[in-house]
């Protein structure tokens, strides 16, 4: 199966966008004028949040939730699309926390948060440490947006009922991602090799949390559909491990004024993905002896960065990965064509099917 | 004033204790059930987070949420108890990040869970950085500690319409937490000795955080009640100052047997308390040489800390830190003889006033 989005799906997931980044602005406007409340010594929390939240992002999560509720046939209105773009803020915890997690520095072409903040203590020459200072920020303004998307989703709104029935998979939700982001930590630490095992973290880490769980979310919002649930789950789950395979590419691949991290960045972090799983399995003696000496220094040259891009696609590992990803989304696709499913919402799921895995950034 | 609690009034509290620590109990297993469905490496997460959650800790917000609500004259159901039991997890993130963010390697007389999981990755010879792995662990623990207090409380079993009224306080009271967490980092990178700075962090960090938004909490799930709501601002802040200030007294001259943390804790690492800038304002010239020599190095030895310990209390800042501490719980005491309040509250909360402020832990 090959397809591109048709164009009128494509303006019309601009427009949701644009609906969301409304919220979204007007969201932080809203809590900013809160904090200067409490104190001018919180102007660069807001301001940096801020930046972070509005300057980029994709906004994939409140995109899919969108879907989710036109998938049942209804039209959002203003407070379910805040609902819906609560999701955001709490993809924003999980970008501060795990740019520390990984000390990342660059993230969206930006300074990651606790760089900034590292920055501003040296700037106004404080006390201590910058680093501990600016990990100390970053850890607090993650924590601050994972509340601010509580509380974004809480007075979005909705009637008390829609927000009951949000909740519950919201919960579940956050869960499953930090848990998933756990087992990411461990499984670089167990330095694993294992396809298997890498595929299940990048289900629980990203696909479940970027595709899966943000339909329920918005099926929830609409009301009980136990059939739409499952088609969402069908759809979701493939399409989600395919994002992450998207993503393991990127990581190695992908172009810095694209992605807007340094190129080969999962090299230097020495990341263990399914994309690397495969490769080392796949690779010979002197391949895997370059994969031994280089992956997981932190100061890899661009020349050792690009040696070892071709070493990976000698193994045969790229190829493997593009056809996982076309597998997968196949899978996803086809969950489209069983019954239950708005006409809008099959149209913009299949174009976000596209978006989702095609992708540059 | 001067007054202990009656008897019966602590029996009552322990009463109340137990029934909020059989609600975290309940709660925390079926997590763990949870987390162990996706997988068995997520079994240190939860032997962790149940262990830190169980083995120690006062419960002092639940236990005002549980106070605030009786206030109203009505008697808690279980649903209820569970959710004034969530405050707990709250804390308990805000101690895990805590402790990341100051470098404590104790908590509650055990290791901090950053060290515990840098202990694991060292048993288990994993790869890479075994101090990294601690704090990255730490901080989805801690994170995975805010979303589960938003699932105690979501699924506690509290009507629509409680559920809604308590969310507004609890979203408020997070974010000042977090506000405070952040203004108190900020406090001691200026390297501020002003009084009156110190007294607004402790106000928004600790103050408003540990007693008045938790009374607030149980007031708004009995329904609203804004004459209830300012006695318990009236009490809830200057105690909250109380509180706070009995804890800056603790942190340098609390016996470590008791409070968990090693003596002195705040004067390794420098903590700007209320307690020490009144020291440093009232300091003569060879004890402020003495505060700047030491004051802040994490390697100090016993004796130094008690040659500092010595320095603080003879420039009198001590009785006059005392002092505002019986001052402010005056001013708390004072405000509980407004009518509004039921006999067991203004009993309970006269108890609590001591409990808060005479600790040694």
């Amino acid at each position: 199966m090959s397809f591109s989005p048709s164009s009128d799906a494509v303006k019309d997931i601009n427009l949701i966008r644009d609906e969301i980044n409304q919220a979204l602005g007007q969201f932080i406007k809203d809590e900013n004028r809160d904090l200067a409340r409490i104190g001018s010594d919180l102007d660069p929390v807001s301001e940096h949040l801020e930046k972070f939240l509005l300057d980029s992002g994709k906004r994939l999560r409140p995109i899919f939730a969108y879907i989710g509720y036109l998938g049942a046939a209804k039209n959002p209105t203003p407070e379910m699309v805040t609902a819906f773009a609560s999701l955001e803020l709490v993809h924003v915890c999980a970008l501060i926390h795990d740019d520390v997690m990984d000390g990342s520095d660059t993230r969206r072409g930006a300074p990651a948060i606790h760089k900034s903040f590292e920055k501003l203590h040296r700037d106004k020459k404080l006390t201590g440490s910058a680093e501990q200072f600016g990990l100390s920020a970053a850890i607090l303004l993650g924590d601050l947006a994972l509340i601010w998307s509580d509380q974004m989703l809480h007075k979005a709104g909705l009637s008390d009922q829609q927000l009951i029935n949000g909740l519950k998979i919201y919960d579940e939700m956050r869960v499953e991602l930090m848990a998933g982001q756990y087992l990411d930590v461990y499984e670089q630490a167990l330095a694993s090799q294992s396809v298997e095992r890498a595929l299940k973290v990048a289900r629980f880490k990203s696909g479940k949390y970027t595709i899966e769980r943000p339909l329920h979310f918005g099926a929830a919002i609409a009301g009980s559909h136990p059939s739409l649930e499952k088609l969402y789950s069908d759809y979701g789950i493939p399409l989600g491990e395919a994002f992450q395979l998207r993503d393991d590419l990127l990581g190695v691949f992908g172009d810095s004024a694209e992605t807007g991290k340094p190129s080969g960045d999962d090299l230097r972090e020495g990341k263990r993905t399914v994309l690397m799983a495969i490769a080392t399995e796949n690779a010979e003696k002197s391949e895997r002896d370059l994969f031994d000496k280089y992956i997981g220094d932190p100061n890899l040259t661009a020349d050792q960065i690009s040696e070892l891009q071709d070493a990976i696609t000698k193994t045969g590992a790229v190829n493997q990965v593009e056809r996982m990803i076309t597998e997968f989304t196949n899978q996803a696709l086809t969950a489209l064509t069983h019954s239950g499913l708005s006409p809008v919402g099959k149209n913009l799921l299949t174009a976000m099917a596209s978006i989702a895995t095609k992708r540059n950034t």
